[in-house]
């Protein structure tokens, strides 16, 4: 068993991976901290967990990172992004190993970081060792990492269509378009007028327009997996549902097609290199026949769907997927990485 | 006071009809019809209008053409496609003006009909004569129209935000995206699995990917404006709420921006452009500042809120929308055409 | 017209009550305060009145009572109770006519108050001249008063099924318990944790069990109906919509019935009773034949609809009720207490 | 393993019954049954459960009572009332162990059944051998059964608040008041217009009143319990949230209490009759403090959570429960009865 704890843990991420970690075969919860919960139960934060024995005995306390060093070999942090990076350092000297759920260690320029996130980097030097934790497509280097980045939830759900298709030079790495929508708990369990109930019931609207936070890490994910420098659309909406994003994908095939032929073959070539990509991975499915994604198939599960689709009137691939924001695009990846991390069974945990 | 009817008046376009009609200053309603629902009083089949004295009185009768062309100065169809073309010919004989909810009118070829409805025209005579009901856009020709061809909900929220903008050439006429999301009444009152309570809620999905019957009336009235042939990409979403539709439109603007002061040159003409279309419109609402639109600002009003945003990174403009579907993209543009009809208060009974 | 203002707009009933007072046919707002939105307009705060001209140049200030008195005729008082006291009173003095939303001067009595409240009464002198505002029992009283206290959202759900059959002494006065499910927005616009979106979406709960506060005015009303000291059970539970109250009630008819004669001649009884309440009421709907109250019927309207059902079983007459908790419950009775009060039309800009 | 079928697959308790029996660690599932959907794979019909190997190979069959009694050992019935009694017959005949979820076994009287149900029992002669499938109150009896009557979701919710007062004498057996809120899943995955979405969100309603047929099972075992003919009050209300059943119970203690004392002196008895009964219970959870029932803590749980209260103000004990009408409401628990019945661990596949 390996011990873990979590650090921030009682937002919506924080108490998804309580849920996760206390059910975890080789993972032993050895603690959890919440300034405003500090003294409590698990059981008493999380009345819905109460049925676990560990969470009517395991406390939530303050924060203190040399001695979660010294408790745990990995910290999982679910804090706000600039404090999760101060945190990480202490953690990362006294010998434990970081996930990171916040945006602090996704980018590799400080200098986007403050362009996105409007403040200094509090720990530029981690930059460089820090692995983005997408397994699906840093597997190999998460294996080793100390410090682990994992990915936001709208990455998460724009990177895992849009990457085999750029490596495979299927698409044109230039004006691809994500339209998004996402439950309320991505906006984190925060008292504030415009996420209670009645703000937000029978409501849609978008936010964040033009340019979400979440444009840094997907870009720098996109130039990558394009050997050039991408630029992409990107539009979030809020729409009235715990949990779920939903993504509609606008691409453009690097081949033009036209006729019936054309689009046949094409449709080929994208079915082979998904079928490349994801058959074997267990947390990507993707749909056939004329099925397309449902959030409310994939809500509570770290499986990601999507299904694709070639418009022969316009010439565009429509890509559409779909995630639980707090597990896939949060949580339930953390644990993913974990799993690599610490050499487990990548489903341990998680089905 | 004008004597309307509506014909097919038991599903949410009829119902929201009966209430405009019953609490229009100019407006009599005589008849409402349902096969299923003829004997009852409107109040027992809508016990929300139950306070009307006329809705206590008024019965629901089976559809009867003949009957109702002399009954009604204005009949109102609110029946599925191809049904209520059958129904508007009668009635136009009979001598009423006819105001069809239905996409049976609103295109003018009878082949693009029958490619996006799979079935034949059932009055292709009657093509020509019909005008599409939006009044921001046809108001003259709506003035003196004998059949008038409702907008469907989708349309509406892509027309209007679109249209200045084609007319002063400020966007290209290709490569339009529109994204939208939809409330479920959009789906109609009917007896069907997926649209059960429990298949929406907590569900979010795309939908007639990528060819919706919508699509064709955009089409035909972007070219009109644009006076080019225009192709768009369009995808629908079903979000739980009640009613709305959200609508983010992808635009490439006509002219190349890419400093601060071109984006600002370019701004200040888009301003003017929707100033001039919509400062003097009671149903359109530009938003200002920061504002972005939100469902719930125009449920149950007949009007359309509308933001835009120059993006300098993509070089695109993104406009965004909200609208009720069943009011402003439906009965209450309905309501407004009648208005202009009949030459009425274009408010008349919608505020 | 009368000049009427508005103190505490900002809130939900303040909200609803800047609606119905901004499209009265005898009122003019005159002036809406908010200390967190002083300096914006109605259409700033509000977008979706922004279609409504008085609403894009009347703005928000700070309030100040001497100065609102000399402006207004008649003040509302969308303020926290406590609160809404103190500031009556130099409105009093300053020769406005005051209806308060708060449950400040609702019960005769400052001990009462204290109990359940937990703070001396800011003005007791006052609470023998207020009038429970609830027309349909004390219009009398309503017509010549100068300060109103307008009835809870619950109270008002509770009391009028059971005033005309307390009266008629059809059921015992003891014994009644009252179960109650409200939309959300009855815990008023507050940034608390407990009523986000995702603590209340997919939740239902009871609170304020067993003592809430509304019982106190609940049973002083029951008590001067019944001219017996009436305690009755009230538990109220929070279920996500966003408007509307359903409240069962459990009665005790004060005649046994055990045969089906007997039952006929008691529902005989009760229906002639209700008829006599209610049926030349504008705002109070007795449903007929087999159908059961919805809030979906009332939301948005200041009708409270009730059905009843005698149990054969158990000896026990049902009453259901439903009603908006926001106008009915709040600012819609309010205004339907000030169209009484200055001699208006009683439904004047209520339908 | 043991073989286990699925009859009638294909709504939400089948649903959930495939989702507990694939991933139960002693149960092989080698059928499942549905008219409509026979032929399609568990993936196709439940995308959901595709990530499940099982989910792609399994495909859904016509319901053939002899061949099902010769592959499984176990059957569960999830069929509506009537056809279940049919289908059992030549199940148990052909060797089989039946746990229906419906309602034809639960009822030890044809007569009643008839009165409650409208038609004559298919199979009366099995009523005297079947089990009330609540394990907590009839394990004994479980473990030898043949077949099992698995409870209704209602019941579950009043029973095991009930069973261990009505057994200790700590309440009185008469003038019970139950009133309950459901999720729409209660209703079945059927095609009604009452239950779209648009008809179900954003209202709350009563129905069923005053003689649901739940009333029938919940007085039968009452009636056992007390040793005396129960009759209670019983009124279900339907809210906009899929899974969930919250229940307030009216309950009158035996013992007169008024004094705080006395209050104190009946508080201890019913915390120790509590603890007594559910302190070792796995599925009953026995709220501490200041905590009350809420549905989303129980949600996908098989947990009935529970939380009471004295009032000195009306002499009354309030009982207050939570549960997935799904899970302990029908499926889990039927997994439950199944653990007990074969003698696997009582939380096997349900933690």
């Amino acid at each position: 068993m390996t011990k873990v704890a979590i650090v921030g843990a009682s937002g919506y991420s924080g108490e998804e991976l309580v849920r996760l970690l206390l059910n975890h075969p080789h993972a032993e919860l050895v603690a959890v901290t919440s300034r405003q919960q500090a003294g409590q139960t698990v059981a008493q934060v999380f009345p819905k967990f109460a049925s676990h024995p560990r969470a009517r005995t395991l406390r939530f306390v303050e924060p203190n990172a040399e001695l979660l060093a010294r408790q745990a070999e990995v910290v999982f942090l679910a804090l706000p992004h600039g404090v999760a990076a101060e945190f990480a350092v202490p953690l990362l000297n006294g010998g434990a190993r970081v996930i990171d759920l916040s945006a602090d260690f996704r980018l590799k320029s400080a200098a986007i970081y403050k362009e996105f996130y409007a403040h200094d980097h509090p720990a530029p030097e981690l930059l460089a060792k820090s692995v983005y934790g997408l397994p699906e497509v840093h597997r190999a280097a998460i294996k080793g990492a100390q410090l682990i980045a994992s990915p936001g939830c709208y990455p998460t759900s724009i990177l895992l269509p849009t990457f085999p298709l750029l490596r495979a030079g299927l698409i044109k790495p230039q004006g691809i378009i994500a339209d998004s929508m996402s439950g309320v708990s991505g906006a984190g369990r925060k008292a504030e007028l415009d996420y209670l109930f009645v703000e937000c019931n029978e409501s849609v609207r978008p936010y964040g327009v033009p340019k979400h936070r979440h444009l840094s890490e997907i870009e720098e994910q996109l130039t990558l997996a394009a050997g050039t420098a991408v630029t992409i659309q990107f539009t979030p909406h809020l729409i009235p549902v715990n949990r779920g994003i939903l993504t509609t994908l606008y691409l453009a095939p690097a081949k033009h097609f036209a006729t019936a032929d054309e689009a046949a073959a094409l449709g080929a070539q994208i079915a082979v290199c998904y079928q490349a990509a994801y058959a074997n991975e267990p947390f990507v499915r993707v749909l056939e026949g004329k099925a397309l994604p449902d959030t409310k198939n994939v809500v509570g599960t770290n499986v990601l769907e999507l299904a694709w689709r070639l418009d022969p009137r316009t010439g565009r691939l429509l890509v559409m997927s779909a995630e639980d924001n707090i597990v896939k695009g949060a949580s339930g990846q953390a644990v993913q990485s974990f799993n690599v991390m610490c050499g487990f069974a990548e489903t341990a945990g998680l089905f």
